[in-house]
């Protein structure tokens, strides 16, 4: 069982669930690769007017950590994760026209803040919690993450969860810009729906047009201006330090790092 | 009777008026043509310092749609009047040394929105709501007004607003950092004097260095970033969807979209 | 006495205090001077992971206006303190890759703003306030540092400050997005301390590639993109207006400013 992305159609609506039982919904490589598949999917089908992405319970706790000492501590491996997987299913995401929202209760963290970063319109139950904790694992977020997260919630945010393993809650995340609306975790399922249904009648190529205009004046793709980010970004693949993070939190242990 | 931008000059102060009663002040053409002319006008008198532009009860509530079929349904008169007509206005707005207070009260959507979005300082009533519903006009908003306002309110706003049609009141907008100070109605008048009133003393040639290095540091003009979105972005002119959602307004019925 | 930048270092974590006593501890040109030699002496060191930077009291209250008169009114002078000294001491800040936290605590104006920019993570007191009125002393802010600050606090907040000289509370900069957190004056030591015992057990390589990353996406060096802008913005320095600004202060007297 390693997870799955669901896609289930109804009329113009597309929901789109994060499920890995048992983890909080956390992303194995198999769930990176379904998203990027689930959403071109939905970028071809001409009929969709709106998306809507959540996780039952949890939006995404993070990645699937017990995957990563088999592909992490190698540059190569370590790239193609991040570059072909990751970022395949985020630019999927990036690059369809189609309005998404995301529906967002429990934990949003790593994985979790990222897929949200590539939402249209954010509303979460106040209960959610926010955070991209990786320092603990020892290793810092990939650059095109790293862009996309700070696009979307701001520096200030981006810092103090990267820098301080800052885990902040809904209401904060509302105040810092990222969330559109918070509400009682009894009511995000109708808010979510009255957000849908306000745009159920709305002009669905104007949609697109705009989505595509967003993307035009904003490109996510940082490789033309940051080469050299990208070009040296996994050399920290093999090092004791991102090991010692891994290997611990897969030993049930704090890790132990040294300057 | 298309509407009116007027201004008054009370010593280092100019004030200028949106006027299109009956419409609550929805900017026609003319309108458009008459704020370029006005803020150029502006820019060449030395004596100004201060600049506070409202519209009375209402900010500005759009554009006048009686005159869309006029001229939307083609795309090189739908191109003239976005590009010049509309960003004429804008343009001389961003390109005014002087520094814009927006006083802003009742509705502030579309156009209302835009013209907010290039004053420097933005004092809002609690009355006031902002939105920029044209999806169910069934158009996008153009690039060079996108950039503008996505820039001013941010993304989160912006996707909202254009994507779901959402409209936001003043303490909203004020949490989304889009307005310095909200107020209110019966203070509106106070709070905007009191600005000016900190703002009179003040050097008004670093002002107006002060603007100039905002304007160079953040461009307005997107057209060289991305010219093949300004290309291609009046193609929808003669659509069905762009047709079906002016007309529909005009006949005063609900529009009917299809995927 | 031109006042002092101390740094002291404690296991992993190194304090820098902004000290200028019977000034608020405003920043004399030796102090930038000190301040760049303090934080590139920090990035060599590579047993530190966490930078406090505070001033007893205030922050920082602003730039020392006595000493203005001795080489603001020629353009080299002028030019030599704000690229040299000044960037000199912000740059050092922007390029240092361990994690900065800005205690703040009373009056953060104008170079206190700048250095506030520089921070990852920025704590303060109830009693914090925050401003630029330099249009107050006839000058505009120099390109490099008005792109820094409207980084950080966006740019409702540093048009607000710099075109209508508001001073505005750590309430208020919390919610504009410029501070992680404000906190009752009591409880500021703690409330920093809570937060570097959050950052002493992570992994210390990871944030300095964060660090290096924020940087390669968001590089702080504007002068290729708009050189024109660095090469003309110090010609003010003779004006009759920016002598005056200066001057009054140094006279205990309100500046005569006339369009």
């Amino acid at each position: 069982m390693t997870g799955h992305i669901a896609c289930t159609v109804t009329g113009p609506l597309a929901t789109v669930e994060i499920s890995h039982p048992g983890k909080h919904n956390a992303m194995s490589r198999t769930m990176w690769r379904e998203l990027r598949a689930v959403f071109e999917q939905i970028q071809r089908d001409e009929s969709l007017t709106t998306v809507v992405i959540y996780g039952r319970q949890h939006f995404c706790a993070g990645g699937d950590i017990s995957e990563y000492a088999g592909f992490r501590f190698h540059e190569d491996s370590l790239r193609d994760f991040h570059e072909d997987d990751v970022w395949g299913g985020l630019r999927a995401m990036l690059d369809c026209d189609v309005p998404i929202v995301g529906k967002i209760d429990g934990n949003c963290m790593g994985a979790g803040v990222e897929i949200a970063s590539c939402c249209d319109i954010r509303i979460a139950s106040d209960h959610a919690r926010f955070g991209a904790p990786i320092a603990k694992l020892g290793f810092p977020m990939a650059p095109r993450e790293a862009a996309l997260v700070i696009r979307a919630m701001g520096e200030l945010s981006a810092r103090e969860m990267l820098l301080s393993a800052a885990v902040l809650d809904a209401g904060e995340m509302k105040q810092r810009g990222f969330l559109n609306q918070v509400v009682v975790g009894a009511l995000l399922e109708s808010a979510v729906q009255a957000c849908t249904e306000r745009m159920r009648p709305l002009a669905p190529r104007a949609a697109r047009l705009n989505k595509q205009a967003f993307r035009a004046l904003a490109p996510a793709d940082i490789a033309q201006d940051a080469p050299d980010l990208i070009a040296s970004a996994y050399r920290y693949a093999g090092s004791p330090e991102h090991r010692e993070g891994v290997t611990a939190f897969t030993e049930k242990r704090h890790p132990r790092f040294t300057p």
